[in-house]
């Protein structure tokens, strides 16, 4: 691959050289987010949101609780202006929600912008032009000078456009795009410009944004450019700095975060990073990083599956199974090491929880390979664990415990586990817990063999039992029914010795387990009934037709 | 939410204080890749590759050039235990690749390990064990020093296996598991225990592995980590350090190259990111961005479409469309500005290229919103744009000159995008080439009107022409066919000045467009036919009929 054709960043950009404190520092609250779902987002589909699916999204957004929403580019199409003009008449934006409108620099569309916004209370007008040297040789034509000029002109129009709109609170963002690309210095003199032009002040402030429209290096560079124009933007008190990252490197919510502990304010993006190409920078991933930190972020993801969805039907595209914190598969463990973990980590959250007096869903979360408690977003425990051939035993017995309330005695496990590997080997494919509980029934339940159902009656003098084998009708007694049967069985001419009991209710009556010698040879069985001390029998019964049946593990 | 229930990172894992020095660094050539496809990836499937399908990820792999294979945990099912007995025995493993193999700290793991290698001339053995505190206390039941003597144990094993199978050369790898959130002296203390044990010298390097199992902070946290190592590590020429990031803060990307800043020189993935819950860090990305940088990959993704269909058939999950490098939509523009600008540049690394005298291929590449030409990895750049209501006159103009060979004068591009706008605002869908064809031909080629076709001939005079208007035959003479037409339509009593035509040559002869005034208002028409000629008086016939008929724009 002729890799000769690129060269590294700091050849194509002017990385400047600075102190930089950000390796150093922690994010200790959320910034200020605002998605740009209805903009950049959209303008990124192939079927572009209708006036109905934006305004499922923009009422999603206004419910997750995000207070600044870019909801269109006015001027771009028909439908952007429409909807715009929708919001703007009737009445959905609440009071503590702030739409932002995006506009290239160019008179006849910033007037169009304006148009749209007509009778809103608040807005902000968001300006953009390409700065960077590739867009102004090739695209625009421009040099520095004469783009300055250009953005200078533009801006001041929007500035007479909002003061002639009174009835609007209009604030001003400009956002230099490809700002990784354009040299620091340029992009200082331009927004320092309007920072004065549109008389930024503290309580009015403006919105420098700083895309990484292409992403072109590693994360760190950017974090350095972000904390260069954060030490050198005048009237830092009047500015918001805020980001833009794109994900063409895989690397957008790092840029973000780098750039957070970098001085930025404001962070745009996309819920589940859709976006122009790779997409932008994914606001749920980005709040919900914080989150696990124990930062609130300011975001309600307490059902991330209806976000998905909402997200999914707007967008018309899936989010992938394996998209930090939503997607399907995030908190699920296939490997047995892993499930083993689990299961024991959840185990000792319910006790640990338990000698705090705390409900688990308060109590302080720390289970191995799950950054978050799947519960805080919504999502259930059920599908945390599955099982397929490179499961293990901790899994296994999760699940039948947790669908179908057998708590299998620990030897037992390890034994059941290698009958569903050979299963699920065989298969190639995942088992279901109903599948499991098919095969627990199959190995250690079996109601047919040699020895045909007894009957079981209590005495005076203990139990009674009644087995037929090959035929013969043979009785026993005995101090519990396992004797009773046992003793049946000698009689039968089945040798039969009871290592191990045990069993706990369950639904609809008992499960009872038995490790038994039989013929010299130990084998498990198990039964179920609603009377607990038939369910015993029927675990002895079924470990001699096992073991008859020459089924021993 | 919760949040309370979580704690920031710095509070949950000691974080050494360094004098860092990856910050300033950067990445000059790729490390040694090892895909862990095979064992990590797979060990997160729902339905784990059988052997076919995995004989086929490992024949990628090699196909792409990764010289360090992770082929499974043979230990941990039959699947995996007979598909490395199939390499040892099959002979299909390349004398430049080596295969690894993943097991447990435990004696008889070890064994069933080292029997499934038998017979391979070279293979590194992979021991890992849990060392974070919360797995010790909840999983493990282990301290530190119990821990410590477990590695240690299975340690000598290992190396008493390898010494008793001469025929194989043996290497070592050792992963801490959940290395980032175990304390720095207690990873060190075992790594360099084993460093010692395994008396790992500069010719037979031992690998040690320092996992983000779980990802749990911002990314240059883990790139401290790895300094911290790097610069504590005995016998540091005699030790490849290597990284295995995960994704579930989604910044596996960072973490890796971070990580390689800081001492990394060797990581493990799985290509396209997948693997347990959000996936391994993914190789494809990581590599390409190498290679977006000028520094040779070490890898070959020269048809990045075969690979990915590989990949999606053995891991039976899909790569989304806006995943980097690969995705289906990351070449693509809708957006009107990012298509002019693509256009624009697309056309200047033309010239650019021609000028130095070499193929488009070889010369550097510097085109907005393209970090890698497509062409690269294999795509056309048919997909790079596509229109639909967000699209502008750039993106529109470029697919009729690439697709159809329509090349439209400048002022015609600007009205027909309305026209396209129009119709895709309605649809709310995308354009194909083929429907803008169609929209364009409907717009401007109307054969139907008023005024029907004309007969043109070329006399000694000039050009002749026969128009039909209102069921009357018209003739005029002219210079040109143009001018010829616009005598006969004078004649017919249609006052048409021809303002402007042009034209070029095209699949089936040529095509012509003409801007025209009939009865003052301007007006564009265009004709296509094999005739030059004829191709002019079509455009300005179809002109005519659009203005009689109200067509005007």
């Amino acid at each position: 691959m002729p890799h000769h054709r690129y060269r590294p960043a700091h050849e194509r950009v002017e990385i400047p050289e600075i102190r930089r404190t950000w390796p150093g520092r922690r994010i200790e609250r959320a910034p200020l987010w605002v998605p740009v779902d209805l903009r950049d987002g959209n303008q990124a589909l192939a079927e572009p949101m209708d006036t109905l699916r934006k305004r499922r999204m923009f009422d999603l957004l206004v419910a997750m609780g995000f207070k600044e929403i870019e909801v269109g580019y006015p001027s771009s199409s028909r439908t952007d202006f429409d909807f715009v003009r929708h919001l703007a008449t009737s009445g959905v934006v609440p009071d503590d929600v702030t739409p932002v409108v995006f506009t290239a620099a160019r008179r006849d569309l910033i007037e169009q912008t304006f148009a749209s916004i007509q009778g809103m209370p608040r807005a902000v007008v968001h300006l953009y032009t390409a700065t960077a040297p590739v867009w102004r040789d090739v695209v625009l034509g421009q040099d520095r000078a004469g783009l300055h000029a250009l953005i200078r002109e533009a801006a001041e129009h929007v500035a007479r456009l909002a003061d002639a709109m009174p009835g609007t609170a209009v604030r001003f963002e400009f956002s230099p795009e490809v700002f990784n690309c354009t040299e620091p210095d340029f992009v200082l003199e331009v927004c320092n410009g309007l920072t004065r032009l549109w008389d930024a002040s503290p309580d009015r402030p403006v919105i420098h944004n700083l895309p990484a429209t292409v992403e072109i290096a590693t994360p760190n560079l950017y974090a350095d450019q972000i904390e260069y124009m954060h030490r050198h933007l005048e009237r830092r008190d009047a500015v918001i700095l805020s980001v833009h990252p794109h994900n063409d490197r895989g690397t957008g919510v790092a840029c973000a975060e780098l750039a957070m502990l970098a001085g930025a304010q404001r962070v745009e993006g996309c819920l589940f990073g859709n976006g122009e190409r790779t997409g932008n920078v994914d606001l749920v991933t980005l709040a919900l990083n914080l989150y696990a930190q124990g930062v609130d972020p300011m975001v309600d993801f307490s059902d991330i599956d209806v976000i998905r969805r909402t997200v999914e039907e707007c967008n018309r595209l899936p989010v992938h199974v394996r998209h930090p914190y939503g997607g399907d598969l995030v908190y699920t463990a296939f490997s047995g090491t892993h499930q083993d973990a689990i299961s024991k980590g959840l185990a000792h959250h319910e006790r640990a929880a338990a000698e705090r007096g705390v409900p688990a869903g308060e109590a302080p979360w720390s289970v191995p390979y799950l950054p978050i408690d799947p519960a805080d977003v919504g999502r259930t425990y059920e599908a945390v664990i599955r099982v397929n051939s490179q499961s293990g035993k901790g899994g296994i017995a999760h699940l039948l415990q947790v669908h179908h309330g057998l708590d299998l005695p620990k030897a037992l496990r390890a034994e059941f586990s290698r009958v569903v590997q050979d299963a699920t080997d065989r298969s190639g494919r995942e088992a279901t817990p109903r599948e499991l509980l098919r095969l627990f029934r199959e190995a250690y339940m079996a109601e047919d063999g040699p020895v045909t159902p007894a009957s079981l009656t209590a005495g005076g003098d203990g139990f009674h039992c009644l087995v037929r084998h090959d035929g013969r009708e043979s009785r026993g007694t005995g101090a519990d029914p396992a004797a009773a049967l046992a003793a049946a069985l000698t009689a039968a001419g089945v040798a039969v010795e009871v290592l191990w009991q045990g069993g706990h209710p369950a639904e609809g009556g008992a499960v009872a387990y038995a490790r038994c010698r039989v013929g010299g040879t130990p084998v498990w069985g198990a039964g179920e009934d609603a009377d607990a001390a038939t369910a015993y029998t029927r675990a002895v019964l079924a470990a001699v037709n096992r073991a008859l049946a020459g089924q021993r593990r």
